[in-house]
């Protein structure tokens, strides 16, 4: 019985792990679609590539940081232990929560599109994953530092945060942001009056919007397997991810009368916010999470092009930074129980834990690459941005140009 | 152990949720691959929309009609009872459920793509997915009315629909074939002697192939978590679906001299055939069952599109409602132990339960579908269509015409 | 709670099966994006009309072959007592095997690209998945001959391959070989002084990324549930498979310097390599691995079509046959305990066992594709080839080409 429940672990966390890792191929559609045909190459190659970074860094440092493991080094035999014991299952931990970690750079990725260097990135993905995310993680769902002891006897309730709308999406949101500013606007994007000079809409609607549904499907082994062992998988997480992103679709869909990538950025925002509450939010609760997440990324989104001058492609920070607080900040509300939630949160420590994390994330992500930007440019020469990523990266194109294709 | 098996419960039908939930990304693909360029957004966001809506409707009323709970109206508590109960159980398979109710508009927009106007669309699904797709629903696999016990005295056995071959298919294709009729035929497709005038091909063959697989894939959780508890689990519901796909596959192949839309077309055909008999019939009675869905299916779609001037662009109709009704019909013949089948079936309830659920979606649909179009136009003007409806709808195309793309 | 087991092992394979049964959409996409645009439709068209017909082939022959049960016939009534004990599990563990002997034309088909005749394609797989595969399978997983036996007792351990780098990967990809061989290569792809005068660039690489993608994540089913009950699950082969897939990327990201089409099938090629010891090597013997695997796969790729001339489109023979012989060669060595391994493996058994796969399948495998060729030409034209597969056997394109698209 102990075995059989020790195996269904295994397999539970690692149905996560996959379903996430699908995630990733999302992350790379969602740029392919929206960034110019010229670059759909050098998106999808970065992340593939990232990923490859990613769990490097995070097998040898990240998850030692978090978790006080250092797997990589197997110093004191942990890694040989884990390869028998409890079925491996802490190696599948691992594989599962390293997915969420490699999710940073693919989400800065899109946020950097169209104008960063190749091998500049990778080493800036491998600073963040082995040293940035798994700082904000270890303090949010290790207990780091003490801060959710803090928390918790300072306002009744530590920091909220079941499935990473600070942890994971902010703090992905806000490096890119970081980023973005070390980076700069792409090439002719902005005029000299700082007016959008040149508009570039997705190549690809399809690509686009195979890259939202592969989130989206994804996203449920992301909130129901954040519980880590069957035994405690919840009905609740998985109706919430559903009501938050049918929210998000709705909002999208009618705030941005009809526009096919607000439609399909509309759930990945309202599953961004219902990560930190999906498991103790009502579902009417995570339908207004939805709504008003959607509703905040179509606004956010013009407003951080067109008045703060963000160049940011894929608008990640809006989707994952701003959307990420608004859920962390969410759940906090409609947690309690007053509002029909299952209680045992504290909008304070959601206020606390939600600012530490996006201050984190920004000065983190800023110091690496501000630092990676010093010691070997990662920004493309205007000549390269004007022939593209595909070409002057990667020699090559998306589809070959003499073709009728 | 107990509560083990609850945990398991829930997990089982959240993965079927998750595998019908990434089907809505087939339907979308099977039909961007199929309509033309110019009508390929509309597509994509038509399905992304119609989800957002359906989960609304059916969460507030159409569950409602067919299972006596209405949540999202929590009236007795059964919302907030959910949250908590049974690991969340009732709520998961809330979520199952809404993936098919919400499959009906899917089926639906192939049928009437590349002509109908958006808002109105949305409403006639609301309409659908609250009040007629629920109807047959709750007849069949609720016992509402007491028609099941009716069937089951007269003739010794109930209709026997186990994963939907009527329930979801053959309601969708009705009601779509109703719904092409209110809004009519495309402008140009046939002349004024009732030839086909314009052939569009399929726009692109790899979106339509990349629809027809995720649905296939996807199908196995439609069928083996019909069973909606671990216990009830059967392989033989995996089995027969495997071979009438294969089957559709081989028909579809050699009667359509590997037609790229037919061969990808043909495992859908034995798939939804499959639905009503997979858990009774005999594997090699599936294979029988595809094989004659797939064949049906290629002569269905020529003949309705030339003899009877059905503008069905997808090809719903025959798909979903006649391999729909065959496959029913299949399953009291092919479910009887003289034929192999596990038995428990009757070929005259399973005539009055087809009948019964075609005449309430194509009677129900037609009703949804003209009161709509009376009070708000479905249909796109010629001046529309001829722009096509990612411009003149969405404002935008799939892909920017000016690129080299 | 035996009953519950049982049910679970059901469950636990039919995910496996879902998944791989998913990977054929990866077969087919890899290729899809790899060949000439006019020939895309014809790859779609052949991985779904091998898998109708490989499914029959093996269910009627091939599964009988390999573990002594031919289900198709029913002889002693195996299929009619499948249907109800144990839940169906039989049936799903056949389904299961079958995704894998449906693997070897897809592997195939990738290799033969462009200029192979559609219907005599067919015959071959059907005689390759009922006779060749299922002779390799049977001696390595089912102990026919006993030749596991006598390695058993000559080298101490059999010949250990857990997922399949000979048993599925080798033998298709020396299968492919063969098959290669016996078509020629493509029209004017080699002048007459054996140079590579045609150079065709893959027509679309995010269709190639998307099938490596979905590849990468059905390997998780294909590894994983290899075990084929829950109770033996291993997280440390999901975790290998990572670490090898991961090693692939790193060495073809950085080997072929960021070219596209590498850093795509660097994860497959660590994947193939991993499936033989994946449940008995150490994560960081996984790593180096997939470290190699890419690193091969780049250097055989180029080397096979500059000099020795091998038209293999996909490169198929490097990736499944050289990086198969790779792994399962690897697993004897990282699989021993002084480097961390588990133990139980013989290097000597590891090379017999790779020699008589590789044999069975070369030779094997140009009998099959000899004979067919004989019977009903296996080759398209020249002027056929010039127009395109597409064109030449569907009779379309995969986008038409009036189209602004």
């Amino acid at each position: 019985m102990e075995q059989l429940t020790t195996s269904l672990d295994v397999l539970f966390i690692l149905l996560g792990a996959i379903l996430v890792l699908f995630m990733h191929a999302g992350f790379a559609f969602l740029e392919v679609g929206t960034v110019q045909h010229k670059n759909q190459v050098n998106a999808l190659v970065k992340i593939m590539s990232d990923l490859g970074v990613s769990t490097v860094a995070y097998f040898f440092i990240g998850y030692g940081i978090a978790y006080g493991v250092f797997l990589g080094f197997n110093l004191d035999g942990q890694l040989t232990q884990a390869m028998t014991e409890k079925s491996g299952y802490d190696l599948v931990k691992f594989f599962f929560l390293m997915t969420f970690a490699a999710a940073i750079p693919a989400i800065v990725s899109g946020g950097i599109a169209e104008r960063a260097r190749f091998y500049p990135i990778l080493l800036a993905t491998f600073l963040t994953v082995a040293f940035i995310y798994p700082l904000f993680e270890g303090i949010s769902w290790n207990g780091n530092f003490g801060i959710q002891n803090w928390l918790e006897a300072s306002f009744g309730a530590g920091f909220h945060d079941f499935a990473g709308s600070i942890v994971v999406h902010a703090v992905g949101g806000w490096i890119a942001l970081a980023a973005i500013l070390v980076l700069g606007a792409r090439h002719n994007r902005y005029d000299s009056n700082g007016k959008i000079r040149s508009v570039y809409p997705p190549s690809s609607i399809p690509f686009l919007a195979l890259g939202a549904w592969i989130l989206s499907v994804g996203w449920f082994g992301f909130n129901v397997m954040s519980a880590q062992a069957v035994g405690g998988i919840q009905g609740l997480v998985a109706m919430n991810s559903l009501m938050a992103m049918v929210g998000g679709i709705l909002a999208a869909t009618f705030f941005s009368n009809k526009d096919p990538g607000f439609v399909h950025n509309g759930p990945l925002a309202g599953l961004v916010a219902i990560c930190a509450g999906s498991d103790v939010v009502n579902p009417l609760g995570a339908l207004v999470i939805g709504l008003v997440a959607g509703l905040l990324f179509v606004k956010a989104f013009s407003w951080t092009q067109n008045n703060l001058k963000i160049d940011d492609v894929l608008g990640v920070w809006p989707l994952h930074g701003l959307c990420g607080m608004w859920g962390a900040l969410a759940a906090g509300v409609f947690g309690s129980t007053a509002l029909g939630g299952l209680g045992g949160v504290s909008f304070a420590s959601q206020v606390v834990g939600t600012l530490i994390g996006v201050a984190i994330a920004f000065v983190g992500g800023y110091l690496v690459y501000f630092i990676v930007h010093k010691i070997s440019n990662l920004r493309m020469d205007d000549e390269e941005q004007y022939l593209g990523a595909d070409l002057s990266i990667h020699r090559t194109h998306a589809n070959p140009p003499k073709e009728e294709f």
